[in-house]
């Protein structure tokens, strides 16, 4: 297979691990015999220092013009405590979202028994969880006006859906649930919010096209407690934006470290591929940041252009890299392997 | 002392376990001399039921002249699948809470030594976590404007601060942090959303006002993590209306069982107690529920009213009928003891 992909590695640690996932993507091109071309480009904090832009238009035209993207991380200290700046790292990563028409964020949830050591959860509870969210992209608090009065005294979102968005993504979360356990849970706030209605109302409909799928309805305040209380009830949980923020960093604990979990961003004619946590950027340049994230990120990019086998190798690397303590600290306190020795780790393996 | 108590026990298991809470207080008047003046009324979906409204003004005006409010449950699956009910049992507390100027929630959260065995969460992560979650209670997007259109296929919901409101939370926030532990956090999600990025604004300036509390800032997706993954760095949690409402019922796996966590809800010139288990309607009616958590939603109250023996002594009580295993099925699962007699237990005990 030939494949394009935009490498987007961002602000903080995104360049050290994204490099990792580099390294894993060569070596399965050449044990399988694909060819990667990579292609850099800015976002972020680092896009606005060089351009004055977080998504420069060229970033934006590579993107249309690859079939993948590997993304690393956003964000920058500096512009959070400045309500005043115009100009955000974030703004980046929101607006190639929406351009790129990435509207589903798909982030699988794992117990991994060789990890639930280090989950600051019950070995108990964690057992047999392996759940998907499916958390919406492209609509929400997050593109909805945003307004302030002239003194700054008064600030408002507004959090805007429709049917189309809404339906999108739950056909998605149906079908992901038709060939695993079949079962759908649904979370808003439908006892306080409108939208949370609308998704009510749609997902019902929906789901008596998928009659073999079971759904179920959570409040979010309930499904923030459930997700650490019986994390097994889950297979598909559905969401919104904001909550969907929200929940898959919670069970993100479930695997152990963050440092483990990726996340695919899916629309109809482009993909991203990223780690889920942030620029982190205290670990900056310190080669102590876990790459397994980003290259599990490379894992699913592979699975979704459908090479399995290749999808798998990466996988059982990684295994092989925690099953042998080839682990930065995060997993293992006194680790002396880095970010640098755990990718070539792998790559090597690979 | 002398108190008129309004008492709410609204829907599902909250009359059942209101009256445990009711014959702790009356135990605590007669033994400390106290006059507790109870009046029932009418909220939710049985107030719908009795009157077509979910807070009937006969409610109100009820709790406008009484010097305290012991609320119970609200809510009725019924309404929860059926987007086009225009009258809805959560309006009467949004209402309620809304009109007497109720703008703080406060909650408790604690990991008590003896329950720590039914946390979902290990030992070590929970040992000495001691915090109290300050919830914004009359804003947001809870009080926003809400749209549908006519054809019912588009939705939104308004998020709105201004100024006044978080400055009001944020000094009782800091005070409270003064006598503790001298910390804040904020959660909010200032990367996106323009009433965050007010509220970290105006937190910061309150901050300087009380030079000997540090305040930390956190985005609520981090937050949500962090609170399973070291929940020992929080001493005050500050945050809005939604975010605290989900970060709460989240936080309460830390404490063993929500079913033992109470909170109160305070105003300039009213208050209010209640647990923050919901209706649970399944268990309605079944001796099963859990009193506990009203029966410490009568030591907040208690409190409230500088009556500090008092609470301790219903404290006590509610530590002793643990420590002597007098507790319901979702924390003894073979427990042969009932809502009734854990609040009789209790109640005689005092
Ligand atoms: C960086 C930030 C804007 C982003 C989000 O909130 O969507 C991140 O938290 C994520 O989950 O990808
Ligand atoms: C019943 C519901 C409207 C309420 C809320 O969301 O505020 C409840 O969940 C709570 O936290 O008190």
């Amino acid at each position: 297979m030939n494949l394009k992909i935009a490498i987007l590695s961002g602000d903080g640690i995104g360049p050290e691990v994204t490099l990792q996932a580099k390294k894993a993507l060569y070596a399965i091109g050449v044990v399988y015999n694909h060819e990667f071309i990579f292609e850099d480009a800015y976002i972020g904090a680092i896009a606005i220092e060089k351009t004055g832009k977080p998504l420069p238009d060229q970033t934006l035209n590579l993107c249309r013009n690859t079939d993948s993207i590997l993304f690393g991380a956003i964000g920058d200290p500096k512009y959070d405590n400045d309500p005043s700046a115009k100009v955000r790292p974030e703004q980046g990563l929101l607006k190639l979202r929406k351009e790129l028409g990435l509207y589903a964020n798909i982030r699988p949830i794992k117990a991994y028994p060789k990890l639930m050591g280090s989950s600051p959860i019950k070995k108990e509870v964690l057992q047999g969880t392996d759940f998907v969210v499916y958390r919406e992209l492209n609509g929400g608090m997050y593109f909805g006006e945003k307004k302030t009065n002239e003194a700054g005294t008064y600030a408002s979102d507004l959090c805007e859906y429709n049917e189309d968005e809404i339906a999108k993504i739950a056909h998605l979360a149906f079908k992901a649930a038709q060939s695993r356990r079949k079962k759908v849970t649904l979370v808003d706030k439908a006892n306080v919010l409108e939208t949370s209605r609308l998704w009510r109302r749609v997902v019902s409909e929906i789901a008596k096209e998928y009659p073999e799928v079971t759904l179920e309805c959570l409040y979010v305040d309930n499904a923030a407690m459930q997700i650490i209380v019986n994390p097994r009830q889950f297979d598909i949980l559905l969401t919104d934006n904001l909550f969907g923020d929200i929940l898959s960093d919670e069970a993100s604990v479930i695997s152990g470290s963050i440092g483990l979990m990726s996340s695919a961003s899916i629309g109809d004619t482009h993909s991203l591929f990223e780690p889920i946590h942030g620029c982190y950027t205290e670990a900056k340049d310190k080669n102590i940041a876990n790459p397994i994230a980003s290259i599990l990120s490379v894992a699913l990019l592979l699975e979704h252009f459908g090479l399995t086998q290749e999808a798998k190798k990466v996988i059982g690397a990684v295994e092989k890299a925690i099953l042998s303590n080839v682990v930065t600290v995060d997993l293992k306190v006194d680790s002396q392997f880095g970010t640098n020795e755990v990718g070539d780790f792998i790559a090597n393996y690979i």
